[in-house]
């Protein structure tokens, strides 16, 4: 018997029925502001979860949380109001090769759902902030660039790292559209007023009314998860090369 | 002749009729606590081996015992008491997709048993520790973390790194339950004590009897395969990237 | 539903009838020297793009331009001359898996047209410089080095590294002769001169013309991507093993 | 079109009838021992040519001679001798994945023919040398390791690393068996005085004659090439992640 990688595993609890659903990614990054913001929709617009998504890039551990209950790196897609599926997770993969998978096998399920546009968010790191956090974009056509201009206080200089830029250019490849929007932000911790900025933005963009009234609350959740990450090594048992084997 | 990466090899030596069978992790980690345990319980119960597993993340080198003999990084599956699939091995997989891989595998093949629960072992690294090494729980849904916590001394704050706790993530979404017992321990060589420990908890959450006077003769074993980790460097060939060419 | 590896994606946007193809290897390296010459060649002889070329080696990010439009890392083919296949792009393959995979699919593809011949270009790199940059050459027969070594400055001492290299190996492999082509350079930015120099010594070994008065504008085009290549560090979302997850 | 990760190639010149064919292991390593020992072999016994191997874990360059001429990395087998089969090569792979694909695939050839034993060959490093370098070995099973015994002068203590050690431990759990012959050696430069010894210890073994007196051509050969390792560094380009690309 013989068996090969498993790299990315993705579990349908059902298929929603869409038409031309628009993918909106919300990984943890920049100062948590796709993953806040992600959230918030979800919660906001009573998004169902409808596929849970595994990597073999991603971390090889259980979380704990403080009653002793176990949760594990995970992504999720919740379908929306009708027309959104919100990507949703606790972690990114961890090397090149799981991210272009996990992207990969994202954009495969909502192209065949007939999905033609992807949004992906994030923080923009600066050492300082104006009072309100600008939002910046950057977009693979020029009609949709316009579009998203008109919303922002400018365009995105540099490069877009991880999933929000990877969708982009794979998406492209499969002939999706793709706009991505940037608030800025100090970046040393969940930020919840450059998630807002970006929320805004978004849902002008969608035509959606969002409340941003509990906002916070969603920032407290992500705050709660990324201390979380930060426990006693302890529990970390010795896996470096030759050290495993006795 | 064109091949592919083969990442995880099972060899099946036969295949026990067992009902629900119970997957029990014993691979090395922190003060081997989880390895002694099981080595125990394969000896303790005539534990019978059924599986050999291979992976391409296991270290690329063959040991010698202090005879000339040979022995190689492997995973093995014993079935015990009817009931329990011991997983037992001599190392983890060194990398993340390998290590994905190696628990899906050995999952896959205890749930077509008719699989439904999983049972991870492991130290619970302290700087110091009391009298008695607590044993501490955690569990993938509350009813199994309720039966847990009654046997032990608390729960479970921070990550579960490695096989023990991969496979409780891993397994939930194949739809098995799965909970883990944790022994504290100074983690500086193979602590029989915490095992014991462990194995207390095991058999009592188990119904099991399970004799410990002997469990000295596993850390033993243990200790002496631990002990042969560290060889002199001198058969090591070069093999950094360019040094290998010649 | 599970998914396995995607490693390297060809997309073919059409598949021109060409005679014994040669293959022309134009990727970024040392002084850009193979970039520049390659996409002076695909503009002098109006090279016609048929096929998009992806790596989940290739790095993960998307780059913005001044306008925020925005471009993916790429390799793509232009059929030039009615006989040329020149392979140009902004990255190679980050890891030694994904370039062999990655020469493989392209040299696999080029055979399939009747391909008996790959071309490698690329810059050499020198502390200091002559007046006029030499140019080095090696080949995998006898016959073909005889007739490079005509035309060039000496014979390559030393590895061929990346794709210049690999695609002569492999090529081999098939059944294809190669030659490779190396211009003394400085390496410390986009080299026009150097790239002139293998362009002289390139189109007099394929007797075809070509125009060398443009070539500042292929270098400007390769400089300007060379410097967004440095964008401030400010985008890149902390994804170290164990930072991504919330 | 979606192309799957090449990890292994084995390319057959034909397929030489042999009966019960054993396997003798001689790829670079400390001392270059098995290297030289092989070289020798296949040059004594008229070794034929019968498989050329290559895996995207081996390095990606190509390697110039003195004359323009070029070279990849490379593993062949020759067959020897009416009953053996000889690896030989340049390098071994560059990781763990590519590392047991690579012995896998050889081994699975070796065994399709017929083949039951696997010898393995290699240096052991020393600090000083005694005025004979001594020969140690190790075998998969007591039989084997008896006979070994009578020829060494001591079993080897420690880790095998590598194809030798790997060849054996993979060979094994395809039903072969195996034995390990490593000589003494300070292992600073390819050493024709360790490779003679094991050569006398193999050629015993097998029962077949082997003169020793052109071996310092062989090991000139392994010399020759491993200069051939230390080129200038100058034709490297820059291919750090996010160097590559413009």
């Amino acid at each position: 018997m013989r068996c090969w990688a498993l790299v990315c595993l993705v579990k349908l609890l059902g298929k929603p029925e869409m038409e031309k659903p628009i993918l909106i990614e919300g990984l943890p990054g920049i100062g948590f502001v796709a993953n806040i913001a992600a959230m918030h929709m979800i919660r906001e617009l009573g998004g169902q979860k409808f596929a849970i998504i595994k990597s073999s890039s991603f971390q090889d551990f259980a979380m704990t949380d403080k009653d002793g209950g176990l949760k594990s790196p995970i992504n999720e897609l919740y379908a929306c109001a009708d027309r959104l599926v919100v990507l949703y997770g606790n972690t990114q993969a961890n090397d090149n090769v799981g991210q272009y998978e996990l992207c990969w096998e994202i954009l495969k399920l909502v192209r065949e759902m007939g999905g033609e546009l992807v949004i992906t968010m994030g923080g923009y790191k600066r050492e300082r902030l104006p009072r309100r956090p600008r939002v910046l974009c950057a977009a693979t056509d020029e009609e949709l660039l316009e579009e998203a201009k008109k919303l922002c206080d400018g365009i995105i200089l540099g490069n877009i790292y991880g999933a929000a830029g990877l969708l982009l250019g794979l998406g492209r490849l499969m002939g999706m559209r793709g706009v991505c929007f940037l608030a800025e932000t100090l970046g040393l911790y969940p930020d919840p007023r450059a998630a807002s900025e970006v929320l805004k933005v978004v849902s002008t963009f969608l035509d959606i009314e969002i409340d941003l009234s509990k906002l916070e609350q969603a920032a407290m959740i992500a705050e709660d998860m990324w201390r979380s990450l930060r426990p006693p090594e302890e529990t970390r048992p010795p896996r470096r090369r030759g050290e495993g084997i006795v």
